[in-house]
This record gives structure tokens, sequence and C-alpha cells, in this order.
């Protein structure tokens, strides 16, 4: 089987132990995340090939992330070193009405001052059966859109599944700007997922008598918006993933897959979190091995759906989960009984 | 703007990590707290000029002490040296149906031995607007009643707001004990604040048909206390904070600001506790803060049951939250999600 | 008073900290436990002379394991020393829907291959009121169901009661084996504890009406499940608790007591988990107390329930809960409001 | 063989992990320790009966004490509980110039405001073969100086050994105080072990030409020492520490002992030191081992400063190397290499 | 008495637990510190008046790095906000052979993109007696050099004694540019303290018969060197400090101070090293306490290296020893015996 | 390059924090590690293409192994899973004159069961240049001989040279059996590795007025000893490791390389030591990096000493220094000064 190819920014991630807030702590815990990152190690944790592409600074820092994908059986030999920094993100794991916070210094990073000539797509795409990126990408440099486009175009080239996460990041870009840019991208792209605010922010695409601030989803105006989405852009298939947050610490969450004119929801979860953090790539991550792995479009959005729901209970980005896990959950064991 | 002044004692906190007991602890959890000093911290991190009063022993642990206080901003000035031990107490945290439990090593402390010589109270007070202290000063050392009196006297005759937490506590002294030094401070007070089982145990006043531990709270009655305390005693303001006690990890969170001959109910919020310890001290800084800064009362009790909500998600018992924080739960934003 | 003695393996435990998974630990938490030192544990901790029985090697982890048992004031003079190894298990904390695991690496432990000869019952129960063991024991090794067998043989010759929890365990072996070797033992039983699906693996014996896997519980079904056994084995007393596991975070918890043709059920208590692994050892050490102390059925039952749910609020398997705080409990304080 | 009883305060030792400063701490390392207990520790972990006697509070702390002790093999059953605390002190580890600093919060202790019928010495002693305290019991409580003055006349009546280490504390008593008290109770005492600072501290007895805070260290000044002592108070023996401080991490370290009219000196060893606190006591230990076992004098110093030696390389103050680690190390075994 | 004030960057110190490296590293050890900062925190803690002045961003970060100055007692209200990182260097700390290991990400932060408005030094310095800075200041952002002659001048102005320490960073300017930048500031400067190499580095000047990287130093040519910098620049007072590194765990440590044509050498010490980094400058803040106070130069010396020579028992940047530690080192007390 | 081929045992590595002990621990620092794993991970980083051949258990342990060498750069494509657990041993580091001590708990594991079919070296070794194990790996199981030398045979058909460190283990094997399954093996054996007392042990060659056990070495002995092995053998080189222990924190390092009749000495290096386990293990690592990369032969062992002496400073097993810092040490940069 080909091998999955995502492309994008990771960063080092720094948050204080536990429910610590940064002015309480004297250590940080230290982990490297980023979305499309998380994406790739939750793809080689279920077991597929999948390298990562990025670019990072020639020096310590760069080989511990290089560490830290190589563990988690990540291929790395298509990641390119130079530029000055690795990007840093700072979180703060909120409580019950306390929300976590993200405090990001990933500005002048390696791949965000990269330019359109450090990545040969002809190359990196020539073994490869799916192209993942998302929304942040393009957003992170100047050269970026650019970058994603030859990319994108690549892919099809060679007729490689393209998917794109959305993930509208507003300190990153405008709505404008986003909004410009993803309409050239999404044309690309053969799946695109999406939580229930980023269609809204990046293509003024909204759902209709549903206000997502309020924490209530309303089904079927989320069809609608999926439906106004694969129409507008051509996407075979449009994902959503769908929270109601009723505090930090517990969330519902459930998602859809509309593909060939049809919504497939997948039951709802009531969470009890652990980390939320990268709860969203991991939906990506589930649905791309259900759709490579040939799942009904039902048994995708279910395995997709279970997938993250288990990531919420893990520390840190990455989803590490197995495939067994997962699927017991989409079988219905939900009692977290104790395996022995 | 004048400062408000906080006085009363101040310990070392130590906790076993996460929710293990003293028997299983090969280390504690290292922080520094009491009713006044959390006030004065909560009201530093909202950006207001507070200097904490107390008296500490001259040695490494009175250091500790001032460089903690230094560290959020409190004004440390007018602590005085001498005497022989810092207190201390030891918290387990509780979980679920197992309480936390707290016990006090403080008799002998340098505050608790104090005379009332130490303190000066027309120079402490003479660049204040605010005087605040709770019913454990009073409690710990055979001068400290005498030592409030002279405190509130200085006060009053300079025409400063005086507050007072009755917080009871039954380690200290007994109930007749606490009715009669309580009932000489209290008719100083401006702004009397209590828990749901303040009222009666110190001033036999109880509010009818409710039964504080069996968890349930009516609003009627809990009115008809304040108005009480406040006829009886002449506080213009009187504040209730409402707990009901689910069990150590959830409460349900409210209080109420009587003032005017009317009563002001914040909306109540279900809580996933972290550290309870200190939830009380966090409502009275709230209320401070809010009061000093011209709230209406309906906002000034939203504020202050909001602020001492998110003080739960917390470790320790500083109430380090920020303003914006705060307003943002008053203005509804209760789910939690993630601030990037 | 004459001492209870209980008899198995003891193991190492190691835990990453928090939720991780062992994929993600570079440490893990140490701890020593096993069924029946949980409940020695546990009585030594409510204040009974309580001796340990086991095999250990003899080296640095056995000298561990005997400081670790003395902590808690259980008598280990009855422990004998040989054999190659202790046995290990690994256990990662769930949460939400992820459920614990638990790894075992007991093989060829010292007990496990311990020989009929090393254990004189005579002399080990001379000074006994009291003897336990579990349905782990007789499956840990080829010899164990003679040893156990003969230790029964003694007690009961001696007039010792004797309780055991079935605790089937799949891993160690089938339940044909299970059957087999437990009919032979549990006719010497008096009291026999059991978890809602060990009565059906090892016996077959089935409540009517209930699917354990579904968290749904009927009373009158385990009633049923409870006088059958007690039927076809003679066992004056059999209890049995029961678990709806909602999620890996939160569970209800109760249990029975089924004696002298009547069953007593405790409350049912919602829980929040912090460590659920030797829940089930908590419960029979609670009994074993009630029941030493003459508690009425009634009282007795909900002792070891309430025991038992205090347990769930602890780290590791041992339950270092005080005879007050059971009680506390009992009397229906479940509310988790802080003891100063 | 009868067992030893030591007798003495025990306390919480709180310090910053590794060379970190109060100041600098979040956390500190917990354990329990004090001179006789220390002694007690070490003898139990030799494989002597030992029971250690003191006053306790009755709180949690109090059993927190109890189940260290039995952890490592020491009898508690001879202490009493009442009083008020538990004495604490804060230890900041040094290095290479900067000295380890020791902080006491011992006043108002259970056992400095025990009262004389609080001990039972007839009934404590009663199958005791030695007796052993230090300088520091009765310098902690008015009613100390009178209560050990009580066990040593038992002690003596029953014909069983006594040892004292003299461990001047100036922050307890003054010289003359120390010096009165102690020409008191070391007439009684058989073995008098001391550093060598004590003896002039305490009875103004110097070495010639000998300055110990300058680190050098004159054999035959302090053999002259031992004999003045011995002869003033009768000991049969006089054992001397004998430390060149390099610095905080470096230590030379040896010892004598005086009997008979001869004096025998260990061999000195160059210690890297991990932790200091405890090194006299480890020594005492060492050597009241040795005797109780008939070692000849040679061998009872060799094996008293081989076992303190490696007491040097242990966290916290208990020895807790074996038997068989000091006689390797006695058997001239220095070079530390590893054992597998 | 008047304040000190010292200016430059603050950052973000980040290093693995112990020896750790890197890549082995789970979490990062937190602390704030940079050269000025650090001399500004060792001349509080002697209890100086000192005021930190320097750029940061207004986020968490910017917060946690004030409340960190606070906490020292460094008057934080000189420092301004803006800009867009908080500069970063991540420690290895070495050990024997293998050297510590510094790798900074400072580029783009807050003060190292400030412009000369940002600073009203007319306004900084009104209340000042000491103005500090170091040679890494002018180097960090264009805008700097400029920014550093302002201060100068406005110091020269006001009678401000003036130090620097030169400090030569190689990664962020080359020996050119140092050179050429220095060589206008240093003749505003009164005191320049240099290591043994900077001297050499940044103005050509070099001790002869003296390979400073072999590990060797020869008194005579720093005398040498320190003679032709005060004649260059005509500054007062030249100190030089002088390690020889035997390894990344010992070294041995000295310094000189040339002032009115003579050479004043401090005691060498061997230090066993806990951490080395912030050595240089608690040697310049132990000068500056020295020469504000008015020591003759030699007891300047004296205590500035002993000062350092302590810093290095010190986890972290900052020098967290107090005047008498230093005093008593200085009077010759070296063996680091317990204090108790 | 081909790429380096590595077979043997890989653990977990369990050991307490710091100096603790294992009865003072409450967590155990973990990570992996075996005497030819070592070598693998040493030699990838040092950027060769490695290759670690073993079998593990397919659970979550074997699972953790696999992510660990991955993380190190180590191919794990040729490990074969089955089996029933993973070998653990603990360690506790030594100090001062107390020794390190490892218990190993490795009986029964995946590898140690293994069998003569499990293992297709010639699919193993179609593309080595290189195939390094150790005298433990045929040690550990009753068909480890076997498939050993069928390793070594194909090794030798293909023309892939062969290394072997002696490493003889008394646990494992008397020296008996050692010596009688070595000699068959070592003929095979291009490049034998030992340390000073592995050549007697195994084979009774012993040097000459050298007692090893006293710390004491003679280089004209230890060439004696390297000529007989390497005639008696016809090993083309022969590596011994010299060091001498003072403590166990201090040692001094060396080492020769005997071949083609001339003995080249490497400097001798004085350590303050970290962890010294997988000393010896670094040593052979760098030897076969030289070797493969054409060093001369005293460069080589150059090489091969300065890495290991590195590796002295590195927290557990792996040595994770680069080559750029090797060199560095070769160079003669013994100064450990700080590289920013």
């Amino acid at each position: 089987m080909k091998e999955i190819v995502t492309f994008g920014e990771i960063m080092m991630r720094l948050n204080p132990p536990g429910y610590s807030r940064l002015l309480q702590a004297s250590s940080l815990d230290l982990s490297f995340a980023g979305g499309e990152a998380n994406v790739a190690v939750s793809l080689a944790n279920f077991g597929m090939d999948v390298s990562f592409v990025s670019k990072l600074p020639s020096n310590t820092l760069g080989n511990c992330v290089i560490n830290d994908l190589r563990k988690f059986g990540v291929d790395t030999n298509k990641i390119i070193f130079g530029g000055d920094r690795l990007g840093i993100y700072f979180v703060e794991k909120g409580a019950s009405q306390r929300a976590s916070t993200v405090l990001y210094d990933r500005a002048h990073s390696a791949i965000a001052e990269s330019n359109i000539s450090d990545f040969d797509w002809s190359e990196i795409l020539k073994n490869s059966m799916w192209f993942h990126f998302t929304g942040i990408t393009p957003a992170i440099g100047p050269n970026l859109p650019q970058i994603c486009e030859c990319a994108c175009k690549e892919a099809k080239r060679r007729g490689i599944t393209i998917s794109c996460d959305l993930n509208y990041r507003k300190k990153l870009w405008s709505r404008e700007q986003a909004g410009k840019i993803m309409s050239k991208l999404i044309p690309y792209v053969d799946l695109c997922i999406a939580n229930e605010e980023d269609i809204s922010d990046v293509f003024g695409i909204t759902p209709q008598n549903c206000n997502p601030s309020c924490g209530k989803i309303d089904k079927e105006s989320y069809v609608d918006v999926a439906m106004q989405l694969s129409k507008k852009f051509g996407c075979k298939q449009v994902a959503i993933t769908l929270r109601t947050s009723i505090s930090a610490s517990i969330n519902n969450w459930s998602g859809l897959l509309y593909m060939d004119g049809h919504a497939y929801f997948a039951p709802e979860y009531t969470i009890q979190i652990v980390d939320r953090v990268g709860g969203g790539d991991s939906f990506g991550a589930g649905l791309i091995y259900a759709l490579c792995n040939g799942f009904e479009p039902q048994k995708a959005i279910d395995f997709a759906v279970a997938a993250s729901c288990l990531k919420h209970s893990i520390e840190h980005d990455y989803n590490l989960v197995s495939v067994y896990e997962v699927e017991n959950l989409v079988a219905g064991n939900t009692s977290g009984r104790v395996q022995r």
C-alpha cells in the first residue's frame, strides 16, 4: 500500500503539569505537536505508512522533533532542514468553567519562512496515495499559500486523494485572507474536514437556526452547511465535527460525514476530558484511516468520532489509541470497564 | 486610588500531590495561604493596590512568604517580623464521597503570639480606602480580638470601608467565644461576608426550612438571615455564599448580596472541582473588587460568584484568574472552549 | 482478639503517572498490591490484627514488599522466602470511554512456583479467627489448588471462618478450570464474595433478565444468583458487588449481602473515580471487618459498600480510609465537604 | 536476644529537591527523622530488635510517623499519643562551599511538652538489653532532663547497657545548661558517643593543638579528650567521630573508639556526599550493632565508621545499607564497582 | 539610598531536569534569566534597591517574568510592554568532560525589536546611583547600540556610576561588530567587567604567555590586560573573572580588581558545580554591591569572588545567597559544615 | 553504505530517581536497554544505519521497546514478536563508597525462550556489513548458543565483520559454561572487546602483576592478555577497556586496541560519574563507528574511549552524544566549558 503524506508545521508544546497555570509553574511538560503531525502520528499508530513533510531548524530542537516522530512510527525522511527556529506553543489546561488557553510563539519558524523551492513535490509525492494538510499551513508564512497550491496540483496530477481540515486560526490571518486563500485551495480537495465554526469563519457559509457559541447543535443545519460547501467547491466528501462544550471538563462529541448527497451521523459521546487539544486532528486521522481502508460511510464516521472521542482521554496532542480500542468503542462498549 | 489593606495570618500550605493521602506521600506541594492573604493576592491579581498586614518569623520561611506575596503583586512593607514560627497547614484533596481534610499546625505562630503594640494602625491605614479581615484573625491568639478592634476603630475614624468574612473555625474557638467577640467587631463592619453555616454558628441566626448539611439551599431563608444580620449589627451589606456539595468533586455554587433591603442572587454554577480551598476568600475578593470599582449590586454579586466559581479550577488557595476571564464568565460564556 | 489471615500473591504494581499511557511514560509510579494483600492492608488500617501469607523472592524486591506491608500494619512474619521472582503488573488508568488496562507479568513468581510443603497451615493458622483468599490464588500455579485446599481444611478443622472472593481472571485459567477447582474449594467457604460477572464465569450461575456488559443491574436477579450459589455450595453468606460502569471516570456502585434467606442491599453511590483497581478487595475487607465486629447484616453491607465506595477515591490498590470516614459515609454524609 | 530501646524526638523532615533552596521550592521532599529514631531504623535495618520510644500527636501526622517506623522494622508499640504537634525541620542541602542548613520548628511538640508520668520506664525497659538516647532529648523540654534520668536509673537498675550521643544543639540550650544536665546523665552511660566539637561544647574538655573549625584533626589530642571524658564520668567506652569538611560536597570521615585504656582508629574515607544529615547517628547505630554482636574493638570501630561512611551516600537521615554492604567496605572494597 | 538600574534582556530558561539531555526530556525546568536581570536579582537579594529595565510582550509570558522579578524583590515598574515575543534559551547541564550547552531562541524578542523612543532615560534614571548593562544588550537588536549609548550619556550627565560586563556572545555578533560598538560604549563605563576571553574577543587585547582554552591562568598577564583596557578606554576599574575549567563538574574560580594602578586578587576556590550558568553575573553583582557599600578594593574583590563562588552551588541563573553567607565564606569558612 | 546488525536482549530498565534506594522509591525512572541495543542506539546516534535483532513479546511493553528504538533511529523491522515477557532489570545508582547495584528479572523473556527457527540469518544479514553481539546473548537461554553460532556462520559466509563484547555475567552462567561456549564463538570474531576482568573470567587468560579488584592497572600486562587472546582465537583486533574505580562517583577510564602486533592506548580520563551503566557498550559502539569509517588504530581507540568517557555523563544506558562532541574531546577539549 502506498503512503499517506501530511504537510504542515510541528511545534514544541509546553504546558504546566495538571491544571496549573503558567504563573504557577516551575516546570513544563514537553511534547511536540501540530495539526498535520498529529494526523500523521495517529495514522502511524493505526498501522498506516505515513510521512510527515515540514521544515525544521538544524539544531538540537529539530533533532528532538525527528526523534519524537520516529518514535511514533512516522517517516521523517522528507523533512528538510534549515531556517532559524522551531515554533513553540504554550497550553494551560482548563477545567470546569475555566477555558484551556493556547499561546502561540510560532512566528519566524523554519517552515513559516520556507520558500517555494524548498519542497520538490514531485519527489515528495512519488509514492503517495493520500495528501493531507490543514488551513493552518497556508496561514503561517508568506510563501505557504503558493507552496500548498503546488502540493495540491502535483497531488491532483498524480491522482492522489487530498484532504484538508479548515482549522481557522484567527491569530494567523483574518477571515477575509483565509477565505481568499482557501477558496483557491479547497477546489483541489476531495475530503474537506471542519469543525462547526470554521466553515462560517472562512467561507461565511452558516447553518440556519444555530448559534455555535451557545453550545447547541442542530443536525439539519449542519447537513445544509456541508451540502453548500460540497457544492461550492466540488468536494466529494465533507466531514464536520460536532462539539457541545458543557464545560472545559465535559463535552458532548459527535460528527457527520456528507457524501453522495447523504449525511451520516455518528453517535454522540459525553466525554470527561483529559486533554482536548488535538481532538479535531484525531477525527481527521480516524476518517482518513477509515476511508483508506474502504469503510462504508456510516462505519467511517463512526470510527472517526470514536477515535477522536478516545483522544480526549489522552494527554498531549497525539492520539495514542489502538484500532482495537476504537473498534471496541464503535461496537458500543462505552463502559470503560478495566481490561485485564 | 488608595490601597486596600487585609490583616490576618498567612501559613505554609503543604499537600500531597493529586489525590494522594498524607500516608502515601513522599513529597508535599508547597504554597502559602491564609484567608486574608488569599483576598489580597486575588485583589492584586485584579490590578488593585493591596497591602497585607501580618507578623512573620524572621527566618528563611518568613522570607519565603514575603517573596510569594511580592510575586503576586501584594505590598509586604507593612508586615512586621518577630516571634517564633510560621503556621503550617496540611491539605488532603478529597474526591467523590471522600472529603478534603485540612489539618492545622498553627498554634504559637508569630501572629498568634503578637502583641497590641506590634501594630501601629494609624500608620498602617494612613493611605487606605478599605480594610478587610476575617473571623479567623481574632480567634488565633489571646491579643488578637483587641488588635482587631483597634484596627476597626482606626479604620472607622478614617472613614475606611470595613469588610469581614465570618469564617467560623471550630478548632480555634467555641461558638460562644466566637459569638461574644464577633458581636463586638461586626458593628464596625460595612460588608459582612459569610458562608451558609457561619451565621448560624457564630450568631445563632438560622434560616428557616433549611438544613445546610443536607445540601439543599432555600433562597428565601437566606435572604431572611441576611436581613436579620444586617439589622442586628447595622451592616450595610451582607453577602452569603451558597454552596451545594454534591460530592467532593462536584459542587453547585452561587451567592447573594443583600443591601438596601434588596437581595441580589447570582446564577448558580455546577463546578468540577480542581481545588476548593480558598473558594470563599475568592468570593470576598471578587466582591471587594466589584464594590471598589462601583459595580451595581447585581453586577457585583455576579462578578464575585463568577470569580470564585473560577477559583475552584485553580490549584492552591490563591485565585489566579484575570478580570477578563471573570467578566467573560459573567457574560455567560460557561462553555470552557479553548482560547487560542 | 485473634488474627485474620489472608493468603495469596502480592505483586509490584507499576503505572504511568496520571492518565498517561505506557507509551508516553518516562517514569512509573511504584506500589505493591494483590487481592489478598489489599484485603489485609485494609483490615490492618481499620485496626484489625491481620497477617498476610505468601512466598517472596529473597532479594531487594522481596524486602520492599515486606517493608510496604509492615508500613500499613500487616504482620509479615508468616511470609516465606524463596523462589525466583516477584510478579509485576502494569496499570494504565483509563478515563471517560477509554478503559483502564492491566497487563500482568506474574508467571514464574515465587508463590506461583511454590510447593505444598512450603506452607505449614497448622502453624500458620494457630492463632487465627478468619481465613481469606480469592479465586486468583488457586489459579496462579500448579500446586496452588492443593495448597488452598490444605489451608481450607486446616481452617475448617480449627473452626476458623473462611471467606473467598471468586475474582475470576480469564488470563490465568479457563472458565472450565476455574469451575472445577473452585467447586472443590467453595464448599469450605462461609462467606463467598463475587462481582456480578464472576458467578456466571466460574459456575455458570446467571441472573435472569440481566446483561452485565450493558451496565444494567437488576436487583431481583442478583438475589436469585446469590441464593443459587448459597444453596449449591452451602455458603452461609454470599456478597455481591454491583457496579454500573457509566464510563471509566464515573461508576455507580452498590452491593448486597445474602444470608439466612434474606438479601440486604446497600445504597448506591455515584462515584467520580480516582483509582478503581482494588475496589472489589476493599469491599471484601469492609465486609470482613463488619462481620468480625458483629455488625447486623444491613449495617455490614452498608459498611462494606461505603468503604469500597471511598476506595475509588484513593490512588493505588490499598484502601486507606479510616473507620470513622466509612461510618461517616454510612451515616449519609456524602457531600464531601472539607473537614477542618 | 533482648531488644534495644532508643528514646527521643522524631520529626517531619522537609527539604527542597536536589540542591534547591527553600526560596526556589514548589514542593518539598517528605521524610521523618530524629537522632534516636535514626539509630533505631539503622539497627532494625541491620536485623536487630529495636523499639523506639517517644510521644506523638494523635492525628494523621502521628500516624504517618508510626507507618514510617514500622516500614523500616522498628517496634512502635511503646510510643505514646497525646500533645499537640509533631516537630518539623527544614533542610537545604548544600554543595561545594555552600553549607547545608537545618531550620527547626520543633518547639511545643508532643514530646517536648511531655510529663514525667507519660513514660513508665519499668514497663518500657522490661525486655531490653540496651538503652540509647542523645543529648538532644534532655534539651527539648522542661521535663525531659528528669525523664531521661528516670530512664537511665531504671536501665541501670536492670543492668541494661546505656549509650548516649552528646549531640550538642546550641539552638536548644546554652553550653552551661547542657553541661549541667549532661553531667548528671553521663555518669549512667556506658558508651559515650560524640563528634569532635560536642565534648568541648558540653564539658569544656578540649583536645590540644587542634582547631576543629579549621578542619584539621589531630589523632593524639582526640585520644586525650576521650581519656579525659572516660575518667571524669566513668564511661567504659568513648567513641568520637572524626570529620574533615573539605567542602559541603566532600568530607573525610573516620572515628575512634576508646576503651580499656586503648584507642582504636578506623581507616579514613574520602566521601562524595549525597546527604550528610544523620551521619553521626549512623555511626552510633553501627557501633551499637557491633558491640551487641560482640565485635572486637577494632572491628567495632571499623564497622561503625564504614556504616556511617555509606550513610553519606543515602538520601534522607536513615541509614539504609545492609550489614553485607558495610562488611564489604570494612573488607576494603572501596571501589564502588557495580554489583550485578 | 538611590537605586541601581540594570538594562537588558530577560528570557525564559528551559532545561531538562538534572543531567538529562533535551533528547531525553519529557519535562523542562522553567525559570527566567538574563545577564542584567541576574545582576538585578542578586543585588535585590543582597538588600539593594534595584530596578530592571527591559521590554516584554504583553501576554501571559510577560506577566510570568514580572511576577518572577517581583518575587525576588526587583522593581519592575520601568519595564515597558509591547513587541511580539519573549526570548527563550535551552540549557543542557553538562558533567565531567561533557560541556553544558546553551541554545538560544531569542531573535525577534520584544526588546530585540525595540525602538529608541521606547526608553525615556531621563525618566528612568532620575532616581539612580548606578547603571549596569552588558555587552549582550547592544548585540541583540539593530537599535540597541544607540539605545545603550543614550542610556550611558544620560547616566553620565547625571553623574551615575556605569558598569558593563563585556560578555561577548559570538552567536549574536562578530568580533568586529562587537569591537566597533563596544569601543563607543566602554568610554562611558566606570567599571568594566570581563571574563578571561572577552577582552581578547572584543578588543583584541591579549594576555601574554597564556592560552585560555587550555585552562591555565597567568596572574601577571591578566594584570597587564586590565591595565591596557583601563588605559585605552579610561575605565576607573577593571574586574576580570578567572576560571580554570578542570571539567564541567569542577572548576577553579577567582578574580581580580584593577584600580588606581593596583591589582587585587581574591583567593581561588575549587568548586563542585551545581549550576554554572549565571556565574559571571553573580560576580558583577557582588562587585557592584561591594563598591556601592564602600568596601575597600581587596574586600570588594573578595566579596565578588566569594558571592560568585557560592552561585555555582545554586540551581538556575539567579544567585540566591545571603550577604551573611558570602561574608562567612570571605572570612575563610570554606568547609561547608551544616548550619543548624 | 550497508548496515550494522546487533543481536541480543533488550530489557526494561527501572531505577529510583537520583541516588535513592529501591526501599525508598515511590516511582521508578523507565528506560530500555541491553548490551547490543545500547550499541545499536549509539551507532544510530552517530549517523550509522543500524538494525537491532531480537524477540519481543507481542504486547504493550513490546510496542514500547519498538517505539524507543525507533526514536533513536534504530531499524526495528527485523525484530520478531512472540513469547511471554520482556526482561526487566532494576538499577540502584551508587555514590562514593556505595556501589551501584543491578538486579535482573530476565528469566523466561521472549528472547531467552526463543528457538533456532525464529531467526532467518540469511534474510537478516542480507544487507549487512557488520554483525555485533555480546557474551550475554548466548548465556540467556538454552538455544541461544546455537542461534549465535548460526548468525556467526552466516556472517562469515557473507564476509561480514563480526564483533563481540565478552561481557561475562556470573548470574547467567558459570565461568566454565561461558568458557566452553565462547570458545566456540570467538573464532568467528574479528574484533573482540572486553573489560579487564572478562578475559580472565571466561578464558582464564590473566594479566601478570595485576589485581583488577584493587583498581590498579598495568599497561604491559594488558597488552600481554590481548596478545594471548588474539593468538588463541585468531581475532584480528582485541580491545580492552581499562577502568580504575576510585569510588562509585569517580573513575579513571581508558582503553587499548591491539591489532597487527601493536597496542594503541588512549589517554586516561578522570570521570565524575552521572550514570556508569552502559559505559562498556558505548566503548564498543565508538570502536565500531571508528573502524567502519576507516579511522587509523590510534584514532579509533581514542574515539572509542572518548565516546565512552562522555557516556558516563549521560543518564540511562544509551550514549546520546554526537560525533562532534566526541571529536572535540579527542582533540583535547576536556574542560567542559559551556557551549553557547
